[in-house]
């Protein structure tokens, strides 16, 4: 099928465009009351991953409400781990929790790459979704990194300190690296089955790369973000090719390792100074980023200032997708978020 | 006084030592057993910072289990916000809560830098600490950043999501920037005080700086460090110099801009590479940091491992204290911090 706007792929491709791509992480979600009605007649968040009509109901959302140049499959990061046999549920107010956390050597003796016809509801939601954006505008598909699923996997759920993984990685490295080798083998087939059932582009989420040493980063993260990567389809049918993004939080000291990992793109925290990015990773790598998501609760001047600003940093040329550097907070205010689409569209034009 | 030991200023003044000095951030706390016991006996968390015995007695307990090369004042960032009556207390489980959080114009219009008489409990501290170290080590004073007990104001406790200050950032920053004016004008007076009772050196702990993005960083929170350290007593009595060390948890990527701020040294987390660090703080400032205080839950191989590879990064040559790149978990079994130190001070003998 046909992209009507290419944009976003083109930008990924550090090829010429008019303007500025944009899209944002989280954009289907709770700070949308259209998402608040559909979700308040539906049951619980893992049931609506695994509901095709609603999955493909609230990507289209944001598309709709906003001139967005990219939707992206919404899903939760935790589904391949849930497929493992972890047993995942959310709790109302504490997030994530694995019934069956990784925590010693015979857990990580039994981990296995999980059938994938376990995440056929994801696969199914691909598919649909695609259909109804009728080439649109391309769609991402998504997982999150081996190290990030490992993270929750042992820690059995959201952490501040990470004190069980860590102490997993200084004390039994081998356990861990046997985590991550079965999470890079599962990932690969994942993002190759979303590919196959129409991803235009796809996104590792690496939420939590950025609570490692410098070290560790490169030998417990990003070297199986490389490998999967090597193991990805590159293009679809019609061999047009499927970029992929990288997005390490807090990696910012990280992108001239990260710009040689096979990505196309690297996504950007707002921690990072765009330009400085830009000098660092030169031509091997296009940027995706970095406005801060608590800006948007800021005023419209405020929004288009940083708008404004994050543009000029990045300056003329190709190459720059323009996201937040985090998800999307769930009190924001629809409103900004419009503020920013058109500020990124209208201010962009002057760099292209 | 004559220090005996007097390693950890020089290194912080980069002149030569025979080693390199170690102290761990939050080395006076819970995870030594002495400490659990005298506290058990004692009230609540402010009491004891306002205790100058029970102040006095955790701030040595470190020093005499270990060897290591300063003391830190035993308080809380939070005296100062405390001390402009905020009302702090501390909840069990929930960390600090200010009764009176400054989240609009008129408790903005009302903020004012405190009394230091409020804080002559800490002052009191100050001294009989340096009294009863009678010049074994030196004495390290300290206090939060302007931007980081701003982030404890306004939010009235700890927050993942800053997203109340944000919005005043990103909203009104008139009025954040009375606030950190207020902040800067109090902890210059605080820490001028604190090294008028016998503080040997000073730390700037910025704790939430590395939640800004670049730009903000500047704007909120290092012109107002630069401020402060501009305002500081440069030496004692009798003519020592007064070292002072900045230290901002997630500011990897500002270092070249906070070589420039008028601190003496700069604090490393663990996600910074640090022979990258000293390239490009070249001869500006001394280094400290940056062991993942996690990896003290790995066997003693491993933490001599990470010693062995920060000291080899740092390389040869004067200007870098050893520490943790955070302060210390309170599960860290103080065997492994025993094991640290004697690495630390057995292993950089070959880089001096």
């Amino acid at each position: 099928m046909e992209l009507k706007n290419d944009t976003f792929i083109k930008a990924l491709l550090r090829q010429d465009t008019d303007y500025t791509p944009v899209w944002l992480m989280r954009q289907a979600g709770r700070y949308l009351p259209e998402y608040r009605e559909v979700r308040a007649n539906a049951g619980g968040f893992l049931d609506l991953c695994r509901n095709t009509d609603f999955a493909t109901v609230v990507t289209l959302q944001p598309v709709e409400r906003f001139n967005l140049d990219a939707a992206i499959l919404f899903s939760d990061i935790l589904t391949v781990p849930d497929a493992m046999g972890l047993g995942l549920s959310f709790v109302a107010g504490e997030g994530p929790k694995f019934a069956h956390p990784i925590q010693d050597e015979n857990a990580v003796k039994q981990l296995a790459v999980p059938d994938m016809e376990k995440l056929s509801y994801v696969f199914n939601a691909v598919a649909s979704i695609k259909q109804a954006l009728n080439g649109r505008v391309p769609l991402i598909g998504f997982s999150g990194s081996p190290w990030t699923l490992a993270c929750y996997m042992v820690e059995g759920g959201s952490s501040r300190e990470f004190r069980l993984i860590k102490s997993m990685l200084y004390s039994r490295p081998d356990l861990l690296h046997r985590v991550l080798e079965i999470n890079a083998q599962a990932v690969t087939a994942y993002l190759n089955q979303q590919i196959a059932a129409g991803a235009n582009a796809v996104q590792i989420f690496d939420t939590w790369g950025g609570v490692l040493s410098d070290k560790a980063f490169g030998e417990f993260s990003l070297q199986y973000i490389t490998k999967i990567i090597n193991g990805l389809t590159k293009t679809d049918a019609d061999g047009n090719p499927i970029p992929v993004i990288v997005f390490v939080k807090g990696g910012g000291l990280w992108l001239e390792q990260m710009a040689n990992c096979g990505a196309d793109a690297l996504g950007l925290d707002w921690t990072v100074d765009i330009a400085a990015a830009r000098r660092l990773v030169g031509d091997k790598v296009a940027l995706q980023g970095n406005f801060d998501p608590m800006a948007l609760f800021g005023t419209k001047q405020a929004v288009e200032a940083e708008v404004a600003r994050i543009l000029a940093g990045y300056g003329k040329g190709n190459g720059h997708i323009f996201n937040l550097g985090h998800g999307i907070h769930q009190h924001t205010d629809p409103e900004r978020v419009k503020d920013l689409v058109e500020a990124v569209h209208s201010l962009s034009k002057a760099y292209h």
